[in-house]
Parts: structure tokens; C-alpha cells; sequence
């Protein structure tokens, strides 16, 4: 993409009346995002390719997992929610609607009703089972006090994944087939998310883990045994039909000590090897909830048995804040000049600065740079503009793509481009060849 | 995809108190969606599919004519409407909300007003123009009375774009573009939309066209020109920065009479060969308009000229019914077995049926097909059940995927398998080679 034909609108300068969080700050600053009222956001084109670019990696994830996509609507009807009690009970964050017929609509905080409603409509058999539908969808909660940008908005983006199975054993393996999904997610998006033991909450349930990602910003206290950092993912070859290897994903993890404050053992902390002690702060970026009968009961949401009878099926539900990924990614990578993309989540694979755009020589290197990187398929954003050095050296710093290949009078004439990666500030003067190589082997 | 492993839950009694259009019982019986509230519905995996791929297609087509997609939240401050003074004067179908500390919010029907906010916020000079930005997203209008399934659904989902030009002319050029990607992107969807003079409705402006198409459960009446029918699309290399090409490409179509009845002139239609009078009905599908300083002017989204002066600027707004289009292309192409799916936008690109998974030589076989299917990028959707003959061909039918492979024992024994094009209904045996060489060529 040629900058001069694109928006992104970077403003050094953000005036802000609340004590701000580096990633709502960044994300203000290089023009990914503008409030358009307390807790709602647009996506400005910058913002909203990295949100595609995390939605698509928890797609693929999810599809590998065996879980189904789908999509619910936003609205949901009140009546729904009445039936599973929750309507009374969940209190002022659900932002309630009133339609023109006077019918009683809310803007869904959550979706168990609707899918169990939906399980119930077409489900009827043990046969059809295990099932695990998902959706990625705006979801809204009214908070009293939305802050922190995009990491506790009101209405947010939110895959969340509903697990149905015959009994408590099959929904267990339904359980450890999300946490080693999770697993896998997290680490494509660049980031370290670690496992906790959780409450379940208002959602209610009796297993239950939170996914945190560490930074010093994060809303919860977190302690853990370092060990638990290194476990890798299951990764890329992992078989989800492999029982045995489920259970290990689990227990190689939960085996070292991790819980939020919420959760806190101090003797058990205490008890891990000093020099593997972590006290720190965590971002929630997941939570997974296997909750039993707790919706199928009250909606009758059963199945007939293979001996006959109806059984209330058990459930589970799967979470991931797709739009808060995007500054819990931020808050953990990022340094004083700006962001620090990972690979696979940054809005463009590499930018290209044209430090003469005017100049004849300097500009077809600079163009042929872009043809080649585009065609590799590393989508590269392209500074062909006439400001002058200093703040385009800022911008490109400030957004942070993974590479920057500068092309300037002097290299040209030399033959060669600068190369820098932007996490390690590493530069080096290579052809462009060797620029294309590298970042393309990235 | 294994259909055993999915979620297609076809019913073929459909229940209803209401006269079903044909788009809506399909779409129901098949499984792809499920109505939630009146108006607002659930796309279940199948229906997911479908407009996730016409999704794509407006993305492509868009971002070809060089537009740029951002995305805006489904909530919009009430203060933004009253700028304006479209607040009061939307009417009852605007869903109005208040938040818990007793703000007014109401669910977006449009985004005029929204953009021109985030237009004035950031561009400030006429050298940030041409500028058009797009989204898609859910949005809502309360229709008294919402029917005909996703045809006219309460909650809908619309690809909206937005133009800024510094003066008319440059707004016009902006206007033609928009105009020659939709051609393009109906013709990929696989239906034939007309564009049409329009009255610019409660969105104001003077210059407007609807790009209809033809079916006979279209809400509109339409009188055109059955030459323009024939007109074929820019295509794949049309250059949009070729203005003379801009200009031809409308003129080729509107010097052919076509109009809705709001808008029709008998005399006109009379004047046309009477063999190539055409009196349809159609669906509206996309709609464009010029509305030159509406919102610029009371919203104050100017720029400053070359000459230093301010001026405000030229908008032009540009919809496509995404949600619409499926249930459009339904009505536009099925039969009395089911849905024909256009090549483009098939949830799947073929069905196999294996015909006796329980034998081995049949299995093999089937298997075989798929992974080549799989492989070679066509996303079959494998009948493997233990079903009937009877309900699979049926549903396979129903279904409507442009290509069927059928796996039979007798085929496996002469070594052949069964291809048929579901629109034409042409079958003939072939070698598995031949079948996957047919399929992968389409």
C-alpha cells in the first residue's frame, strides 16, 4: 500500500483527560482507532487490519480444533434470557432495548441462551454429538466506567466457542480441546498467555481457566512458577482426537503454580523455588468455562440417549476478547518510539521508506523494492511521500512494522538498501536482493 | 468439510404462518440460518459461509477501485444524528437506546454522519483528497413489518462507503468509480444487477442510481431495455484511474432506458423496440448516491483549498446489501429441487456422495475424491453418512453446490464415478481424474 493513497492518520500529540495506558496511547497516536463515544470505537483502516489479522488466526485455531463457525446476531430478544433466569440477574451492564412494538430486545453481552436455544431447536440425538459451535461477533457491556481504549470498551469483538457433549466426561475432552487451541492461538499472536486456575463468575460453572498475558498494565495481580513460561505450545502438528495427549497439554502446565490474585495460595507461592517466583500483572485475553447443565436444564436442552431416554446435554463456553488482543499485544510489545508488531499480527509485513521520492534513481530502487516485496506476498506499506526524513523515520518507528527497508541517495549509489528489524533495532546495509530474502525467510 | 462433522441441519417441513418467498423457505430448510426475533436471525455454518464469501468479493471490488476499509462500531451517539438533524427527522425506524448513565445512543441504520465526524477530525487539506472509506457491518433498521427471511431482516449487514472530494467534478469521478466496481463485483457474485435512476430518498442528494436484480419476488416493479442486459461488465483489468473509461462505462448503460416505477416514464418505454421492452420485478441490491455538502455543511467537514480558503467538502454515499445478496442470488437462481449456487459464492465448492461408506472399495474411492477436492483448494463438503440414497441426493440437491460426485459400487467396479453440474443437471460418468479436472477447471 502506497501511503499517500492511504489513512493513517498519525497524531503525535493525544490530549486526553484520563491517565492513559500505553496501548490506548499508541493506538491514539498512529491513528488505529477514534473514540466515538465513552467505550465505542472505530477501527481506522491501520487498527482494523490487525483485528482482522488476530480474528483470522483465532479462526484457523478454532477450525483445527474442530470447533464449527457460525454467527449470531448482535440484538438477542429479553424473553430468552428469561428463561435461563439471567435476564433479572445480570444487572446494569446489559444494555437493555425497548423496539418499536414495545418487545423487549438486548444487545447480547454473551451468547449461551442463543446457542442453547439453537442446539435445542436442531439437536435431538447422542449421535449428533459432540458439537462445538462458535461466532465472532460485537458484543456490548455498559460499563459505569469504560477505560483503558480498546481493553475495556463497551462494545468489543469477542469469539467465544460453545461446547456440547452427552455427559461431563466427553465435555471434558471438549474442555482440554479449547485450552490446547488457546495455547496454540497465543502463541501465533505473539504473545504469552498462561493459564490460571479462575473463578467462574457470574457465568457461572465448576472448571475454569483464565488466559493472561503479562504487562505491567494488566488489571489483575498474578503469581506463577517461572517453568510455566517455557512449557511450549502444543503447536502446528498437535492431533485434537489424541486423548492422552490433551491430558498432558493440561497437566505439563497446570502442574506448576499460576493464579491470580482472586485464586492466590500464598503457601503454595511460597513454596516454589525463589529464583522461579513471578509476581507480576496480567491481562485476561481468554477464559474457558465448562459449566454442566447449568443452561440445559432450565432451556431443556437434551438429547435422547442411545438406551432412549432425554438427557440434559453439558456444556462449555470459550472466550477470546478479539478486540482487547489487540492492546494486550500492544502493552507487551511495544518500547518508547512505539509499537513492536509480532510477524504475524502486524498490519503490514514491512515498510519502505523513500527518503527521495523525487529523485529519479532513489525512486525506481524504492519502487522495486515495493513491487517485489508485495508480490512475495509480505503486503509492505510504502512511504513514497515528500515529508521530510526525521518525521518519517518517526511514523514508520511509531507503527511499528516488523522491517524497514530504507532507500536512500547514498545507498543507491552504492548498491545497497538499509535493513532494519524494528524489535532488535538491528540495521544493515544489504542489496535488495538480500532485504527481499530476509524478510521474506521471516 | 465431512458432513458428519458439521452442522447442516436440514429440515425440509417448514413451519410458517407467514406467505414465504422462495429465498426464505431454502434458506430455512437447508439449514443456513435461524430467525432468533422478528427480523433478526442466526447464520448457522452453512448460511455463514455463503456470506462470508460475498463479503470478500465486495472487499476485493472495493479495495480494486481504491477505497479503504476501516470498520465502525454498531452503536452511534444520538448527538451526532441531532448535527445533522437527522435525529428527529429518521422516524420510528431509527432504534433509539439509552445507556445506563441515561446517554442516547441508538443502533447505527447508516453511517453518514459518523464518517463525515471522523473525516473532520483528521483531514484537513485538500492535498489528503480523493478519499473514500468503507465498512461492513451490522446495522439495524425497525421495520414495522420485517419479512421475506434476510430479504428485509431488521438486523442487516451492509457494505457502506463514503466519498470526499474538494469540489463536484472530483465527487463525480468518485461517483463513476463506485459505480463501475459494483458492476463488477454483481457480475462475480453471478447475478445480473441493473442500474437505475433513483429518487435519492431520506438520504438526500441528485445524483442516484439502485442496481437491481431481476426476480420475480422483487419488491420493485422495473420497465428497461432489454440491451442493457447485455452490456458486459468493466472486468478483472478495468483501469478506474482512466476517467474517459469511467465516463463510458455508465454512458454504455444509461443511454438504454431502465427504471424503477417511481421513476418510470411510459413514454419513454414505449419508444423501445417491443421486443426488447422488459416489464420485471426486481430486488434493489445496491445503491449509490452524490449528495454533494449535506452533511459537510451543518457538520462543518471542510478542507482548506490550494488558495488557503475552507470549503466544505463533496460526499457521495455507496451501499451494497451483503446480507440482502444472499437471499437475492437465491431468489435469482434456484429450482424446484433447491438452490444453484453461482460458482463465486457456493459454500462449498462440490459435494461428493459416497453412496456406500461401509463398503471399503466405495470408501477409498470417495476418500480419494475428497483429498484431491481438498487439495486442489475447492472445499468439498463429503456426504459420508449412513443416510438413504434418497435424503442424501435430496439434500445434496437442495443444497445446490455447482458440482455433485456421486460414489457408487457399480461406478467403483467400472471404475467411474458420477459428475453432475447441478445447474445444468447434465450427468455423465468419468474417471475420478476427469471429475476433479472438471471441477478444478470451472
Amino acid at each position: 500500500m502506497r501511503l499517500s493513497r492511504y489513512f493513517i492518520p498519525v497524531t503525535k500529540d493525544v490530549s486526553s483527560d484520563e491517565k492513559m495506558i500505553a496501548s490506548h496511547k499508541l493506538m491514539m497516536q498512529t491513528g488505529m482507532m477514534r473514540q466515538n463515544a465513552a467505550g465505542i470505537y472505530s477501527w481506522l483502516p491501520l487498527g482494523f487490519k490487525v483485528l482482522k489479522k488476530i480474528e483470522q488466526i483465532v479462526r484457523e485455531e478454532m477450525d483445527r480444533a474442530g470447533a464449527i463457525e457460525m454467527l449470531m446476531p448482535t440484538l438477542q430478544s429479553a424473553d430468552l434470557w428469561r428463561e435461563s433466569g439471567r435476564y433479572d440477574a445480570y444487572g446494569p451492564e446489559m444494555l437493555r432495548i425497548t423496539d418499536r412494538h414495545d418487545r423487549g430486545l438486548l444487545y447480547g453481552p454473551t451468547n449461551e441462551e442463543m446457542i442453547t436455544d439453537i442446539f435445542r431447536t436442531y439437536v435431538k440425538s447422542y449421535k449428533q454429538l459432540p458439537l462445538n459451535l462458535y461466532h465472532q461477533q460485537w458484543k456490548f457491556r455498559d460499563e459505569v466506567r469504560p477505560r483503558f481504549g480498546v481493553m475495556r470498551g463497551r462494545e468489543f469483538y469477542m469469539k467465544d466457542a460453545y461446547s456440547f457433549d452427552l455427559d461431563e466426561a466427553s465435555a471434558r475432552v471438549s474442555y482440554q480441546k479449547m485450552f490446547a487451541a488457546y495455547l496454540n492461538t497465543f502463541n501465533r499472536l505473539g504473545v504469552t498467555a498462561i493459564p490460571m486456575q479462575a473463578d467462574p463468575g457470574p457465568i457461572g460453572g465448576d472448571l475454569s481457566h483464565e488466559f493472561l498475558v503479562l504487562a505491567d498494565s494488566g488489571e489483575s495481580e498474578v503469581y506463577c512458577d517461572k517453568a510455566v513460561l517455557d512449557v511450549p505450545p502444543p503447536g502446528e502438528g498437535f492431533d485434537f482426537e489424541d486423548h492422552d495427549a490433551l491430558i498432558e497439554e493440561m497437566e505439563k502446565r497446570t502442574k506448576f503454580y499460576a493464579a491470580t490474585d482472586e485464586k492466590h495460595d500464598e503457601a503454595a507461592y511460597a513454596a516454589i523455588p525463589a529464583d522461579r517466583q513471578v509476581k507480576a500483572r496480567g491481562i485476561e485475553v481468554g477464559h474457558i468455562f465448562y459449566f454442566g447443565t447449568k443452561y440445559s436444564d432450565p432451556m431443556k436442552a437434551e438429547v435422547q440417549t442411545k438406551e432412549g431416554e432425554l438427557t440434559a446435554i453439558h456444556g462449555g463456553s470459550y472466550g477470546i476478547g478479539v478486540s482487547r488482543l489487540v492492546g494486550a499485544i500492544i502493552e507487551a510489545s511495544h518500547d518508547e518510539n512505539g509499537i513492536i508488531w509480532p510477524d504475524e499480527v502486524a498490519p503490514f509485513g514491512a515498510g519502505i521508506i523513500s527518503m527521495k521520492p523525487d529523485a529519479e534513481d532513489c525512486a525506481a530502487v524504492a519502487d522495486d523494492v515495493y513491487a517485489k516485496l508485495t508480490a512475495a506476498g509480505k503486503d509492505p506499506l510504502y512511504d513514497e511521500t515528500s515529508d521530510r526524513a526525521g518525521p518519517k523515520f518517526g511514523r514508520m518507528e511509531l507503527i511499528g512494522l516488523p522491517w524497514q527497508v530504507t532507500v536512500g541517495p547514498r545507498g543507491v549509489k552504492n548498491g545497497v538498501v538499509e535493513l532494519k528489524r524494528r524489535a532488535t533495532g538491528e540495521k544493515e546495509d544489504v542489496s535488495v536482493e538480500a532485504a527481499i530474502a530476509r524478510i521474506t525467510e521471516s
